[in-house]
């Protein structure tokens, strides 16, 4: 059975436009990766939209939503900016069932030297095939669940809203 | 609680020796793919030995068994050359209960532009999270039960024992 | 004889922002890629500014050339944003006498994987050792006198400010 | 007026097996070289061998000779092993008139992160087309006349056979 990648841009595909020194978008670099990680995943990638996560709108997140309830696959990765993939984790949450989906991305561009793209691709697709029926943001080697997950924006660092408390 | 990650050696950790043209190991670049992948997984390092896999012995792995037995943390990744991961997978799979243990590693050595390594890693370590106690190999993307996993030394992938039937 | 290595900023140093995903100037990668190239010419690297060239007033350039002439060596390679090299060189061709001085940069920043910024590095010190005295840019792996020389925009090509006739 | 690129092989060129683990000569990483250093130089690259130095014989240097002597450009880059690469110098010295040749190579095959094969194309091409007639080889950023040089098998550097002495 197929995994589903669907692609909405995020840091994770920016490239650096040599003409004009800004930071942009031009195809996704998720083949790429698959190669390079010698990946034999049969997966399904599909590009929704090429954008910065800043900009992504209640439309661009129930159009994710509708290509997730639409698609066959019930395992999923959707590549995404880091700065509201908590919330877009929100909206699948809300309007999927029955599937594992996983959101992922990266803090540096996949074709920078330094980025962690590729560390997360490999952590998105091993979690989407392991855990249950759910949706969960897969960052700094962890994985979280849609409703205990925020970016923390002083440090870049993906946390737990609060502290797994026990004993109450 | 923590992952532990014991080192063996195997390609993933070779490197170039510029005044011989030979390749070998030195230390293992497991610490510096963590910081690459941002990981903030809290982690126990040890290096067991740093051979080629072809190389190792019922000691050595017998030495590994033990050391997975003796390990306090319940979650284990092994780095391990590809050619006996999975001889190796099948002693600890006899000799060890009641741990998650992945055993991954590498085509192509980390310091080098193509390697699958960081890709290989990020998976190995979500499986370990996400996966219920036994013994896996994790390459390619994909997760193998140690009892039907072997790498196809024609085609440098890792593959089942046999295809998956159905319906009888 | 030390070669003298002025760093003033562009493309080449730039690095990227994870916290919010812009381009920055921390520090200079100078020293970094002389390793990286087994470098073991004597140099004396000063960072002068860490400017994008656009930015780069007469003041910034007179200081350029007040460091060119206060400069005990006389080879100095200057790292430079591309968009105004050309006009710095002229500057700096008005007013030092008696040195070479070789402009060079990046169209790609360093620390990204598809940068130029090593091969020009590596030919920049070349032509500091083997042309004569005078002032000039050296990029695409050519050298151009700093009169006869623009960036074309629309390309990012180095080329002559008119083709070279011959025979009138 | 074009630059000649002669390939023999050579550490620069040498890939990772992945199949058993060894270096071994697939093509030339030469244009895809020249393409990251956005190199606009005229060239003409041609293959005469893909072998390690040290199993370069006589008749390997006498038909380097000859294809450097059947050349129609007078301007010649050759990438070679560093192991001999003064040996193949000498031989052209001898036999080759009126052309300026610059041998490089590298250190750490160029498909390495931390090869400085760009660095060094990047001076031998500035060399080429900046030196007066005869046979260097640049190698650490600098050049050394083909009757000067010697890698130090020790520390891997190429340096003079003897300081340079004066006044005598």
């Amino acid at each position: 059975m197929a995994i589903r990648i669907f692609i909405t841009g995020g840091t994770f595909d920016k490239e650096y436009n040599e003409l004009n020194g800004e930071l942009y978008f031009k195809d996704t670099h998720m083949q790429e990766l698959l190669t390079l990680g010698r990946s034999r995943l049969l997966v399904n990638i599909k590009t929704l939209m090429m954008i910065d996560s800043l900009e992504m709108t209640a439309e661009h997140r129930a159009l994710i939503a509708a290509e997730c309830n639409q698609s066959t696959e019930d395992k999923i990765v959707i590549t995404h900016g880091t700065d509201t993939m908590a919330e877009t984790a929100g909206v699948l949450a809300r309007s999927v069932q029955d599937k594992t989906i996983v959101l992922t991305g990266a803090m540096i561009p996949i074709k920078f030297g330094s980025s962690d793209g590729l560390f997360n691709l490999g952590s998105a697709l091993a979690f989407v095939q392991s855990l249950p029926a759910g949706v969960y943001v897969a960052m700094n080697g962890r994985y979280f669940n849609w409703d205990n997950v925020r970016k923390n924006r002083q440090t870049g660092i993906f946390e737990e809203l609060k502290a797994v408390s026990s004993g109450m």
